[in-house]
């Protein structure tokens, strides 16, 4: 058997390392933080033992029910990670003892997550308890946890509960919205060694099913002798428990190994979910903890070789770095091609576990870069989606394919069609029905990463689908405008969702726009090149002549508001009358402060925007707009822009470093990269800011490592570091080759790593063949 | 409507209560002290909104389940007490705010308890939460909670969650032995408004159906008037919820009434019990909560006319008297001839609601006195045993009927086989198998019953059947020893459980005497008076005079160790030759300290005792011994009397005051009355000592207030008071007059207050009619 590794002969360096050195109210936060999630599975970093106040979330990608809720949401499913214990019968928890020692710590080089804690109960006792856990990423059904238990001086039987909670809700600390979405089938014990609990769904009766078992065994033991002289098997309701007791001795450790295997029906016939947990999990016990953690460590290892960037100067900035793309590459699941990553990970139940157009336009870069195989799974999600899409369409009266604003498994529109404002009044979420640009987001993500990739086998047969069955929705959405002869989309709301109901929104109509012409191209590309997929695409989705004909007109006609004299795009049709207030006064955080005399309860009479709208627009396609418009557009509505969704800071950082202006960009980044670390939005314990671990990224490569595609398709490397930062270096896949790009002040250093061929880049306007 | 009343205008004289003034630990003390039931239901002090360490219980007498558990145990049913608060969303519990003020108070008079409490949250929000809730004498289905909420430096939006909580387990602290008993049947809402939770037992699918709602007023509007804007119901699992909001305003104080309604398939057929649950929850919100309250305050009235003891110049004695006597009164339902007292009553998990000889010998006296009606129930339910008793018999081989030494719903013998000492080494437990005197204790309560009420209809039908069973029972356990030519009961238990498997235990062996004695008069009793009822019981039980005869004999011949010499009557046979050990020294509280010395795992080589034994026989016989008899005994035995079961001292200090050993009677009579009050055995919580509210009663009746029957039968009186009561006021029922007894240092004044003919009474020794 291999050697067991103690908490500090695990762990890696200090900059691979994130600190929880209290216990205290802000264990919110940290349980998003530490939770550890390999795309299939997520869970939260909440205390084994339990803890006043906690936020327990287990979660599965694609496991979603409505039930009584307001829309499909991410199940937050029975919880396998309780492991409670117990001094002669009493319990023992955190909150319940003094903490005499306490260090929770999350490696991200190995994806475990430790802990150090010393309690001393109310009679004296006093018990050293640390450990890891981890969920593994090598095979994704697996987690674990290890405790060291060390009665520091005394002696006596020490129990250890393992437990399943099927007591799981979501929404469970608001009394108003609470919902209960699975019942239990099965809480039983395992033929093996073990107990059972599998759940339903109440609407799909979907199942979920987790076994558990625990092994105990002295540290010096080195064959693991079991030490556990009592264990009982209890169903106990929603709860499946075991309970094992021990002869504890002072100064003597002991090793409690929890394992755990998650099976659902998306991954098994229901008949057969029990057995498929019982033989994983008596695999998993009989090859042991630590072959698991050793495999587990070596995928995150493979992960780490392309996913690290190294920031030389700033540890900060290096770290939080690191916690970014951390999160981000742990909540993909390359082999799942029918789910996405939410807006919150698999971290929390905020924004229910729902893919927004955050996945394409703010996360998915990392993965086209780094990780082009994951890439490829995200937008496979959006191509199993597509009849989805195509149904969401019909059901608004449009043509071809629009994507829901909101999506979760089934692909139908899930924005919720009222919210509450802060005094409980119900309003209106218009979203669902207005928000129209992420069926364009999600056709240019398609175009983004076969660019990137070349991957023609992807375009050839899903690609290029999704693109002509959103091009034609465009064509079907925009409405003719007799009198003027041109074609508009009224009543969207655009990426600025502080004005709702707007006409002719830039970004959207220039999106529309891009994406009838890029399925045009589409076509032109598929009939000259591959001539058969063209005649089975088109067949397949019924395309005409005719119609193709039509989206011509179209492209041509879409009006794109636009002060030519001034050379500033107008965010929608009317903007510019709006009443205009111009943000001059920062808060402490040099966020925003809003300008005297705004009123707002009516943001929309305002020029006032929430987030990038038509800097945004211009980041993504920056070959559209020449450097003169991209500035005098940066500038002005950077002074309007309050930054109220923690995505926009990090996109005008990227842009500020375009036009040349820098003042803010390393701030930016920094509150970016730290809107978790620092929850500077006090709403972490919802779950992990996924996009904004994707634009922290895009910051520091696009932003700071100048990473950008130009007009011809060239990679250009136009870089600039924050006065502290002595070395940037990242890697990047581009075209099937991987690239290191080290950037100190004086130099930039390319390196090609893997790949054959030539590859062109231009380095600071300067071409050089890799 | 009634006017409402607030806690103040509720609440009776200060003789009347019980107070909890600080939260703290003993929170689960006082949870048992101030557990509310009505003998049909009982629900433990817990506070309303939850809080860190509690031990919720509800229980309804007569619901056992065994499931997973060693043996047949009261089931902690689902909690309909649950009541949460929120303001603005966020959860106030007493736990998790700064406690301003704090006070709970059992208000005995009218079976009401009390909260007062002020909190502020971590937002500085002050809060006001008074209340009372009251589980019905008047129709036992029935209980309710008022809150009286009073926002005093803020207004916001508070929240109220209707909780029926389904998650509830027995031994829930106990990982070791925890237990569920319930599957949820229906989680549902009641068309009328309200929650519905139904659940099942898992071994006999019995059924309980709870059903719960809210009303929601201004205190000042006496139409009340809904003023809950926001409802919603919502099924959590193994919770009913329903979730209501109100405005709150400053210093408004709103009251919030919560009705529950219990019924099980005890009381209606499975079909109909929602339909029940419906009908009687809409009736009962229909007529409203003030008009059950004083319903329910007259039944108690009614049961303190009679039950009341007064003693003047020791308040602490006299609430301390009141306190076991209420719980005891609360415990019995004299309706439900299924169901008896358990150990703990109806507050707590302790002896698994099991019946033991406690109710027989501790608890009857004083129904027998002082509610007769309930003392018959309780004989009926050993009565409706009584066929569970024949198989008991049989199944150890013997004729008749014995009674299980712990007894649940089916009669059957449910005392646990094993259990575990401190060192969780596992323990034979030997009562269930030897501790047959039980058999012969329920013989004695029906002939106590009899004899205090001249209640013939009982006997002819009933009781007459229970003492020939039972006295059948002995001749068939004693076996003849030719040698001797005597009968003995060998391997026994007597009351003394330090010493098992003895032969000849003297308790045992009279009792077994008496009762076949006891069968025998009851035959010529039958014969000579009743001949139709003797011809049909003896047909009924099959008993032939071949049989009587045999009975004869053994009674004539059953062997009682006693040293006629020192006129010393052994415990058992070879008990004066145990080790003897003297009790000379006494702890602060005047307890026994183990003699130097002694081994204290083989306490059955000695003649320590644990608790009353031969002094237990002569006080239950007194016309059987002599005075010189009892003094000598009680003299011999009180030195070896380790006292180690909390119905020990009480029987000693009666003992004592009728051989003139006065010393330890009042301090004897205070540990008994305040044993839970003062938590003195560190075990209230696990529900009340109910057998000890019995003795405490009898102290102050059969010591204090020297009742006491003669041989001839007459009622004698022979008080004595200690030194700082002026004065003792009790009533009791004789054959069927109700009499008052007033004592006073100077004078005895008996009083006949209800009841037609003469009455002879002795007081001290003088004869008077009234």
């Amino acid at each position: 058997m291999q050697v067991i590794k103690k908490v500090e002969e695990l762990m890696s360096d200090a900059k691979w390392l994130v600190f929880q050195e209290e216990y205290n109210k802000l264990n919110g936060k940290y349980e998003t933080l530490f939770a550890l999630t390999n795309g299939y599975m997520g869970i939260r970093g909440t205390f084994e033992e339990g803890s006043e106040g906690e936020r327990p979330g287990s979660f599965i990608a694609g496991i979603f029910n409505r039930g009584e809720a307001q829309v499909r949401e991410l199940v937050n499913v029975q919880n396998w990670m309780r492991l409670k214990i117990y001094i002669e019968g009493k319990e023992i928890r955190p909150d319940r003892c003094e903490l005499l020692e306490f260090q929770r710590i999350l490696d991200m080089k190995k994806g475990v997550l430790f802990r150090k804690t010393v309690v001393k109960d109310d009679k004296g006792r006093v018990t050293k308890i640390e450990g890891y856990r981890f969920v593994s990423r090598s095979n994704r059904h697996r987690s674990a946890i290890r405790f060291f238990i060390t009665p520091l001086n005394y002696e006596g039987v020490i129990g250890v509960e393992n437990l399943i909670e099927g007591t799981a809700l979501n929404s469970a600390t608001h009394p108003k919205y609470r919902v209960k979405h699975l019942k239990v089938v099965k809480n039983e014990s395992i033929c093996k060694s073990g107990i059972y609990l599998e759940t339903a769904t109440t609407d799909e009766n979907k199942r979920i099913a987790v076994g558990s078992t625990l092994r105990i065994y002295n540290l010096e033991d080195i064959n693991r002798e079991n030490i556990a002289f009592f264990r009982r098997f209890i169903p106990l309701g929603e709860n499946s428990a075991e309970y094992l007791e021990f002869k504890g001795e002072r100064e003597k450790t002991v090793v409690v190994d929890k394992f755990a295997v998650t099976y659902t029906s998306r991954d098994v016939e229901k008949d057969l979910l029990k057995n498929a947990v019982e033989n994983d999990l008596f695999d998993f016990v009989s090859r042991g903890f630590d072959e698991e953690l050793e495999k587990h460590i070596a995928e995150y290892d493979k992960l780490w070789s392309v996913a690290d960037i190294t920031i030389e100067g700033d540890e900060e900035a290096d770290i939080a770095l690191r916690f970014n793309i951390f999160h981000l590459m742990s909540s993909v699941n390359e082999k799942d091609p029918w789910v996405s990553i939410g807006a919150k990970g698999l971290h929390g139940e905020g924004y229910k576990g729902h893919v927004f157009w955050d996945t394409e336009i703010f996360m998915l870069p990392f993965f086209i870069y780094v990780y082009p195989e994951a890439a490829r799974t995200l937008l496979m999600y959006r191509y199993n989606m597509l009849d989805a899409a195509r149904r969401n369409a019909a059901l608004n009266g449009y043509k071809g394919a629009q994507y829901p604003w909101e999506s979760a498994d089934t692909g139908m529109e899930e924005t919720p069609k009222w919210g509450f404002d802060y005094k409980g009044n119900p309003v209106r979420i218009w979203t669902g029905d207005l928000e129209h640009h992420i069926t364009a987001d999600v056709a240019f993500a398609v175009w983004e990463y076969f660019r990137a990739t070349n991957d023609i086998d992807f375009m050839l047969n899903f690609g290029a689908e999704i693109i002509l069955e959103t091009a034609r929705f465009w064509a079907s959405r925009c409405e003719y405008v007799e009198e003027l002869d041109r074609y508009e989309i009224n009543n969207v709301i655009g990426p600025d969702e502080f004005h709702e109901h707007v006409n002719n929104n830039a970004y959207t109509n220039y999106f529309a726009k891009w994406n009838i012409k890029k399925g045009l191209e589409m076509l032109n590309f598929l009939k000259e090149n591959y001539p058969d997929y063209y005649y089975a695409i088109t067949h397949k989705i019924s395309l005409t002549p005719e119609e193709v004909e039509k989206w011509k007109e179209v492209e041509r006609k879409i009006y794109i508001p636009y002060d030519k004299e001034k050379k500033l795009i107008e965010q929608f049709e009317g903007y510019f009358e709006k009443k205009d207030y111009v943000i001059e006064k920062f808060d402490e955080n040099n966020m925003p402060v809003w300008p005297e005399g705004v009123d707002v309860t009516k943001l929309g009479d305002t020029q006032l925007i929430k987030q990038a709208d038509v800097v945004m627009l211009m980041l993504l396609m920056p070959e559209e707009f020449d450097e003169e418009t991209k500035r005098i557009n940066y500038e002005y509505y950077e002074k309007r822009t309050m930054h109220k969704s923690s995505l926009s800071p990090s996109m005008y950082a990227i842009m500020g470093l375009k036009v040349g202006d820098h003042r803010n960009a390393y701030q930016s980044f920094i509150r970016s990269a730290k809107v978790d670390l620092a929850d500077n939005q006090g709403n972490a314990v919802e779950g992990i800011h996924a996009a904004s671990c994707g634009g922290t990224w895009q910051v520091a490569v696009f932003g700071f490592g100048g990473l950008e595609i130009d007009r011809e398709g060239t990679l250009n490397i136009n870089p600039w570091l924050p006065e502290k930062w002595d070395k940037l270096s990242y890697k990047v896949f581009w075209k099937g080759n991987l690239l290191e790009v080290i950037v100190t002040k004086e130099d930039v250093l390319v390196k090609k790593l893997e790949g054959k061929g030539n590859v062109k880049v231009k380095v600071k306007g300067k071409e050089i063949v890799l």
